[in-house]
């Protein structure tokens, strides 16, 4: 048995095809006819562009149009001036073969991603290694990347490029297995978006297994055992005919209303990102929106968003969502989240920093753009804003009093928002917890954010693997906090939510529902579980 | 009027001598001779160092032998054979000057050191500049340093270095002003021992002055008055008056027992950083030290501080303090406090990562040494061990084991040490404060760290300056969990003492003694118009 990282839920059992990492050994050759060079260069581009869009179109059929993006941004690098222009003139200044000197081009471009602080930045870097390798692959006419497969084949690969996944015939795949990758890896939000199940970050499974062997994957404990003697699979046989019996359940309860076992009625709803995750929401079950980020539309360009596009990628949340809530958090910006055209200086705690309602309080000609446009969406369906990262009632007081400023100079230019519009405030940082009786006179709703109540609360940064053992949520001190900002918000009569990851934890819905916390947020797929997880209670 | 930052508090109305900041030019020489050359450096060299011997002899008599030790390090740096070599060999191979090969290393010394995150080594930097000069004036001859100076005189300087302010005439000098500096700059640390007002940070001061002109230095606000007329004068006359007999009346307070208009005995502590500074404290009538930061045993230096060399530096203390209480906080490194010889990673959020508790009891060999040395040192007065960073009572049970293991193991040693020793916690981080009900139970004492819970209950860096404004002792949340805490104690018949900056702020001090605090520990200048204003209310 093999110990690795769930990345995406179920069981499967089959058989192996192992997609070998290609090592293509470069090799810089003197080239004395550099045109000619230059010109099969070309060439490899034009054929990897054309493959490209091919799969851009299977994968728009097979995944959905947005999924299939990442392929739109490869076709983008191949039309790039700059990335084919620095590999041409290397080619022709160095005199050297088109392989040597779009590996050095690639290198380059990878290493400066690779350099960056943002996530999404550095996660380019595999973009750019994708596309080198296909231009490299079809230099060398050495591209065989398709595999042929069986029914019920299990793919085992060092790592999925989005480009492999999208070449895979899906009617036949039953799992992802992977060395290397994480929760947010490529090949993980593939495998979920499929709903088969995956494992990650095994290390070295591409050498434990070879073409045709047995596997069973345990996409629940994160495990995959080789060959498996004959009691091992009939015990995961029957594990996985009762998963599946058990999703089948699940989705029974997809259009019914949540009540908890002392007969309260809690709203389920979903944590999105994107206007295009409002489907899986839906598709789950999800009574509202608990949790909209807003930071989409502000990352990866090169310019702020205007009112106009804000107001349209608004509209169409809260249209889809029809007369459901839809929570939208303000900008949550600055610290770690990094954006190119907003340069903030260094900080050596960005945590503790310069972001959310810090950032929009003090650049409020930003603020007021997110805020008229969320004005504006408010007539078309059930819009309330939340302000993330409220430490005191003054910056929520202060937030109020822009918000108006937006809503008076829109009657002025005679344009229509929802008046009566809820505000309320993300309870995500201890001294709000801890002030929740003052704040909760002053709010229409609270929504606590678990990820980051935690972390302040423990002074532990999860992701700082020294100390991510400390970030419990079951902690006595969280549970407190949770527990009293959840009393304060029913003095007032008040709706508290939650919407961290949380709300979603099959350890902690018990005693959440105990505290009568009135909305959980959390991930699509998390919520007919967490559904069920109330009403047994 | 100008307004800096206030280094020393009182007043002082004098005449203003201009220390110019000496700019040497250097010129880059071809030399023929570089064996004459590489002599004439070497004279320079020894002249500095007799200038310096000198120097620090006067420092030891004037302000003690703690304050003298940085002359120590510029005779050692005047010693190191790889600095004077790198100069030399600079001069022979390159055929240069002795002035520019100098100018080139002190250069590169001091980017390298002010490149480095720790603050002490980057103040390093400064001491190299310092002995740079030195050695530069003294080859050009241009050394000129020592001022002379008449009665009552306001020295201002671009900024103070540790050889300018030992060649001062202390018996001269009533204030410091400077251009540029910070609390914790020498100019401000020595103006602090002299007990003589000091303004800081002023940005331009010497060239908005000439010598001869009045000026008045109010070190309590942190301003300058250039010139002032007949009514600012006597205005500032008066204040100097009251300030200085409100000084003399706190003086009598040395003695005096403290107790709050309730009737209830409290206990003023100092919080120390070295051995030493236990003078400052019984000078200023603290009853004990409520806070000794270990750190210093282990700064500075190459290896880890061995059990007898701590030993002897808490034995120091315990025995100067007598019967009074020593509160030691066992090893509050990591994060941004850095040793060389105990690397740790590189964090994203060092305030919520790997230090203090947190590495001490994943360390425990680096943890035994010190708490065997604190052991054996509890017979010599009365210590009490203080655990920091403390999130969860297991940390706590997990430290008493690891101090039971050590008394284990010196009762089989033969090696005496207090049985009854009590140990304590920092409330510092708010989960301790939330769940100190359930800590009280467990613990002797709670000491709370106001500096530290104020940033994470906020969620603020204070060190930040984008976010500092966030940073307030008297947010209700930050009130609520120090009566939490306190409350949590009394409940248990355990004492609450504090040893943030707070315990000594004089908009806090009523709210504390309110709320029932058992004891104010904070730096020595503080105690006495703390007891003042403890006994006031």
């Amino acid at each position: 048995m093999k110990k690795g990282i769930s990345a995406s839920k179920g069981y499967a059992i089959g058989k192996v095809v192992v997609k070998m990492k290609t090592e293509i050994s470069i090799e810089k050759r003197h080239i004395d006819d550099v045109i000619q060079e230059k010109e099969r260069f070309q060439k490899a581009l034009e054929l990897s562009k054309s493959q490209l869009e091919k799969i851009k179109a299977k994968a728009e059929k097979e995944v959905g149009k947005d999924k299939a993006e990442v392929f739109e941004s490869h076709i983008m690098l191949l039309d790039d001036v700059e990335f084919a222009g620095a590999v041409t003139v290397k080619i022709v200044n160095d005199h050297v073969n088109a392989e040597s000197a779009l590996y050095d081009i690639v290198d380059l471009y990878m290493k400066t991603f690779q350099a960056m602080e943002d996530e999404y930045m550095r996660e380019r870097g595999a973009d750019i290694k994708d596309v080198g390798s296909r231009i490299l692959a079809n230099l060398t006419g050495n591209n065989s990347s398709i595999i042929d497969m069986e029914n019920n084949t299990v793919v085992v690969a060092h790592d999925l490029t989005p480009s492999d996944t999208a070449q895979l015939d899906k009617s036949k795949v039953i799992a992802f297995v992977t060395d290397i990758g994480g929760r947010t890896s490529h090949s993980a939000i593939m495998a979920r978006t499929l709903e088969i199940p995956a494992v990650v970050g095994l290390n070295d499974i591409t050498d434990s297994v070879k073409d045709g062997d047995l596997i069973i994957v345990d996409g629940v404990e994160g495990e995959v055992i080789i060959n498996p003697d004959k009691n091992t699979l009939n015990t995961y046989k029957i594990k996985k005919e009762n998963y599946n019996k058990e999703r089948e359940k699940l989705k029974a309860l997809i259009d019914v209303e949540t009540f908890t076992k002392y007969g309260n009625k809690v709203e389920v709803f979903g944590n999105i990102g994107k206007p295009e995750d409002v489907d899986q929401v839906l598709k789950n079950g999800g009574e509202g929106i608990g949790l909209f980020r807003t930071e989409f539309l502000y990352m990866d360009r090169d310019s702020m968003p205007g009112e106009e596009e804000q107001f349209n990628a608004y509209k169409t949340v809260v249209e889809k969502m029809g007369k459901r809530p839809v929570i939208i958090r303000t900008l949550d910006i600055g610290g770690d989240k990094k954006l190119s055209y907003l340069p903030v200086p260094e900080e050596m705690n960005p945590f503790l920093g310069y972001r959310a309602i810090r950032l929009c309080l003090d650049r409020t000609d930003i603020f007021k753009v997110q805020l008229r446009a969320l004005l504006r969406a408010s007539v078309f369906g059930n819009l309330r804003i939340m302000f993330p990262m409220i430490s005191s009632l003054e910056e929520f007081l202060k937030a109020k009093e822009i918000l108006k400023e937006c809503m008076d100079e829109l009657t002025k230019e005679g344009k229509s928002f929802n008046k009566d519009l809820q505000t309320g405030i993300m309870v995500e940082i201890p001294a709000a917890a801890v002030n929740s009786d003052e704040l909760a006179k002053y709010v229409d709703f609270f929504s606590i954010g678990t990820n980051d109540l935690i972390q302040y609360t423990l002074a532990a940064d999860r992701m700082n693997e020294k100390v991510a053992y400390l970030y419990n949520p079951m902690h006595p001190a969280v549970l407190k906090l949770i527990k009293m900002t959840i009393e304060a918000a029913h003095k007032q009569g008040k709706i508290c939510g939650m919407c961290g990851e949380m709300a979603g934890d099959e350890n902690a819905v018990e005693t959440l529902v105990e505290y009568g916390l009135d909305e959980f947020s959390m991930s699509a797929s998390s919520i007919l579980k967490a559904k069920e997880l109330i009403m047994k209670k």
